[in-house]
């Protein structure tokens, strides 16, 4: 019944050889690999007015170079990354370049930074993506929490059925956006041009809480630098493309580099020129769109394909956290369950990992994107920083022509990320940033850990130095522990003597006086067979039967541990089981998993007798 | 260090024959069985205000007929169960009695009752005990869900401790709350003898919500039947009482009915003569203690006098469930393991079972007891008429010197409780005695189905029909599944060689090409085993190794299955196994608890290979 419930949610099985490598031409990649960067520019934009707009009308005069300055990044960020493609076209993710050119532990730290903003990435998509439609209907903004988790479920289950068909539906709401949001902008421009920018002295000045302080300048730049996360997607994603495939990768790169600067300058240049604010409950987008379209129908179709363009966007970190799990744990850094492909083809248990972190930090920030915002970006800047650094070094290694170019190229791309990171975690610390400078090097520590448990286990597991031919041993001594003797055991007793003449029956007196009849009736039918009863004061079934068992290891002293054939009824109805003591479980889990005083492997025998209903 | 807790908490294990069976005295036998009887003017006296209220001073008229009837019903209960007591001075509990003289069916509806109503017990003797604290300091009622909830953990705790002193430590609240009790009534009926009664002019007039009507009444009457609770107690104990054990066990129930009556008509004579009335914070026999004795010291030893009681009686539900329901468990008719006792001789399942079945109760209703009184009484008078009925039963079937007499004062109690429980269920169904209604039939048909599971059980285990010598049968095929060729199987494959001379090692291929690698290793280390690599197209292990299984025992067709060798990793620690895709639990679950295809028991070996640190 579970089976037929998850076939119909999730779908049924797919066999392997079902999986395809598509390649994806420069339209339908651009749709795949942009919305996380174009989409940024929803929470960049309402960050860097909130940033200032506690200084008021002098402070948000600062919008549009702390704009410029951004675009100015992300032009040096672009341009590294079109290196990046050239450099790795078999896919340069930032752990796969730092690992290379730094060494294992830039690498790991890479990858748990990125994974971090990947987590980040789908809560703060999500949450922007409902307070663009609060925008437009503030009732729904009480149930923010619930329904950021209830999209978050259906993109969890989208992703558990895997996305076959990304590069196609996932275009749809990409090129929506692109089409609602230039022709906004460019309706903005026109007015902008005709009209002439609103006057100062006719625009409502808004009352200062702060004053203009350079802190508080470099809070709102290092906020609006989340616009950037999602600009290295391309990079990551280079063997997608069709052949020359750095070629079309770095084109794709270049037009998504000019759309999101496109955006980001055009809507924060119009909110500044045309001296747009936006009221408690509502996104300075949302007011820009308000005023250059009305209310009417154009605004909803723009609400909408925000939401829309963050929902694609948190769906690009479904595709991307999985696979770098995959891989670290293909490397051992991570458990192992997280390489498995799932019934459909996709790293299951990845996407349920991301989920879950994705709903913890949404319901602790109660589906707030101004709270989450501190913590984010840092990890995208550092794994900038180390992945362009990696770059420099790997241009310096190869020194092929013109490599000084290049490397001058990515080395300021670090040097400009780098600085950013220190201004993005200084400035955000004490209001969230310091919890992402305390998860990433927690995390390395478990990569590691985990790397060495599995290396230990590796290295317990070699064959190397067993003798080339081992002869098996002498069938042991038999310990049977039983209940009583009925039906349920005669098997266990006919196994035991099928493999060693040394065969013994345990009984744990549980209730004094007990044993006796036990032995009794043992007798009747093993006349031949030893039968132990062990006392037990305290009514413990597990205790005196492993005590029993060592003591006669301790007495043979033959080199092996005693066998134990251990009956086990089961029963027709999992909920029969509460009915029964589940002794033979207990005893078990107390062999394999209890301390154990000797040091060899106790062979444990089930021999399981079914009711019948 | 669980372990260590626990000792902490529960106190260290005991052994069994540490077990004390003390005989008590009258004194220390009042203290140990009445409670649970006394307190119930609590919470009874409060009901029958309640009810009366809403029809304001017309209907508080009646609570003195009513409480003189309710005694009355009293004189009649208590003569029967002396009568119980000289007939079964074995113990005569309600299962015991009903299930001897009119089947097992009335027994286990009996049972049922009882269980049904020591839940109740506890739930309203808290909520009732947390109400007269309530009463004192009204501060604490916004709490009273969590209050109850705390005093029922230190119920529970004590208990699982082991009440060895209980008649010792019993008494002292129990005597308290006779001698505060007895001695407020006395100061009562002094005044009134003095001062005469409170002329009705005096009193200021209560508004009637509702007119007096025969259904408002018999409502109030019902729930006053509340009082006789727990009377029933001495006579499910009499072997705990000193020799000559009917005897003592008769004179103290004679005493403990008094005192009941004299608290019941002294308590409620004295509100009607006093006209005394309460606020909605505060119960009736609080407001008559106040009256009385002022809001001083003496007032508030009254109230924790009464929450002492009352605990008191929530514990006696303690030490009565428990043991019906291991006498219950030994005759097959509830789990066994409620049958067994615990570390410190209690029988510990019975009282989690009953903390968490209260604690619900509590949770559900709010704490309230209002609100769960509707719902209690009616066990307790569903047991009383079968226990009284099959004494009936019993004396008609002795036929001994004066059986006549005897069969008319049982007779007569089983009809006064009968007709009562008849009232009680029909003038509470609505307001929640239909739950109670419910939930009795179903717990029997529960205890119906529990016996017929054992039943069937016992059948299949009968060693009756086997051949008196059974002969070991040859030693079967062996089947090995692998991961891959480690250290961690060798110990498998050197067991299955030295009990089998067919083994084959399985290798299921979860990624294709995979099994080629695995069975050229095989072949290098064990030439002579074969080895079979099954491919999985849909990345499942399980399923193909029982479809290769069902297979292989299909073709032998030999009348026996593959025994299945298991290598099993044991990590070092718990939470290593996060890191491990614990396929050998996986299997031998599927292969104990799957559906099978066969009709024999295949016997799985369990080759462990524990990790070092």
């Amino acid at each position: 019944m579970f089976s037929h419930i998850k076939d119909l949610i999730i779908g049924p099985s797919l066999p392997t050889q079902a999986a395809t490598h598509e390649r994806l031409n420069k339209v339908r990649a651009l749709a795949a690999f942009s919305p996380d960067a174009l989409s940024s520019i929803a929470y960049a934009n309402q960050e860097i007015y909130l940033g200032l707009v506690i200084a008021g009308t002098a402070g948000l005069a600062y919008a549009w170079p702390i704009g410029l300055t951004i675009t100015g990044l992300l032009v040096i960020v672009a341009l590294s990354y079109f290196q990046t493609i050239h450099g790795y076209p078999s896919g340069g993710g930032s752990y796969i370049v730092a690992r290379a050119n730094l060494g294992t532990l830039a690498g790991l730290v890479a990858a748990a930074a990125l994974m971090v903003d990947y987590v980040l990435n789908a809560a703060v998509s999500l949450t922007a993506g409902v307070a663009a439609i609060g925008s437009a209907f503030p009732v729904i903004l009480p149930y923010r929490t619930e329904l950021a988790i209830a999209l978050l479920v259906i993109i969890t289950l989208i992703n558990l059925r895997g996305l076959q068909e990304s590069g196609t539906v996932m275009a749809v709401p990409v090129y929506l956006f692109l089409v609602t949001y230039l022709s906004m902008i460019l309706i903005g421009a026109i007015r902008l041009v005709i009209e002439g920018p609103t006057p100062p002295a006719t625009i409502p000045a808004l009352p200062a809480v702060q004053p203009v302080t350079l802190i508080l300048i470099l809070h709102a730049f290092a906020t609006g630098c989340t616009a950037l996360t999602g600009i290295e997607a391309i990079s990551n994603g280079v063997p997608a493309f069709r052949a020359p495939q750095a070629h079309n990768a770095g084109r794709t790169l270049i037009v998504m580099a000019l759309l999101m600067g496109a955006l980001f300058v055009g809507s924060i240049g119009l909110t500044q020129f045309l001296g747009v604010v936006a009221g408690p409950e509502e996104t300075i987008l949302s007011a820009l769109a308000r005023r250059l379209l009305g209310n009417g129908f154009f605004y909803l179709v723009i609400q909408f394909s925000t939401l829309g363009i963050l929902a694609v966007a948190a769906n690009t970190s479904f595709a991307d956290f999985p696979r770098v799990s995959a891989i670290l744990a293909r490397d051992d850094f991570l458990p192992r369950q997280l390489r498995g492909l799932g019934d459909r083809l996709v790293f299951s248990n990845g996407i349920v990992l991301l989920a879950v972190a994705t709903a913890v930090l949404i319901f602790v920030f109660s589906g707030d994107t101004h709270l989450l915002i501190p913590l984010f970006a840092i990890g995208a800047f550092l794994a900038f920083t180390l992945s362009q650094s990696g770059m420099v070094m790997h241009w310096y290694r190869e020194r092929g022509p013109g490599w000084l170019a290049k490397a001058f190229f990515n080395g300021t791309g670090a040097l400009a990320t780098g600085a950013t990171l220190l201004i993005v975690a200084f400035s955000k610390f004490t209001s969230g940033a310091w919890i992402t400078v305390l998860v990433i090097p927690l995390i390395v520590v478990g990569f590691g850990r985990v790397n060495r448990h599995y290396q230990r286990v590796r290295n317990q597991l070699t064959l190397h130095g067993l003798p080339p031919s081992l002869r098996p041993a002498a069938p042991a001594r038999v310990v049977i522990p039983i209940s009583g003797v009925h039906r349920g055991m005669v098997n266990a007793v006919l196994f035991a003597e099928s493999i060693s003449s040394n065969v013994t029956g345990v009984y744990v007196e549980l209730e004094p006086g007990a044993g006796a009849k036990v032995a009794e009736d043992w007798k009747e039918w093993w006349p031949d067979l030893p039968i132990v009863v062990i006392p037990s004061p305290y009514r413990s079934l597990v205790g005196p039967l492993l005590e029993y068992l060592d003591k006669t290891d301790f007495e043979h002293n033959d080199g092996q541990l005693a066998l134990v054939v251990l009956p086990e009824f089961v029963t027709a109805h999992w909920w029969e089981n509460v009915l029964h003591n589940q002794t033979a479980s207990l005893i078990k889990a107390a062999l394999l998993y209890g301390r154990r005083r000797s040091g060899g492997e106790r062979v444990i025998v089930d021999v399981p007798y079914h009711l019948r209903t």
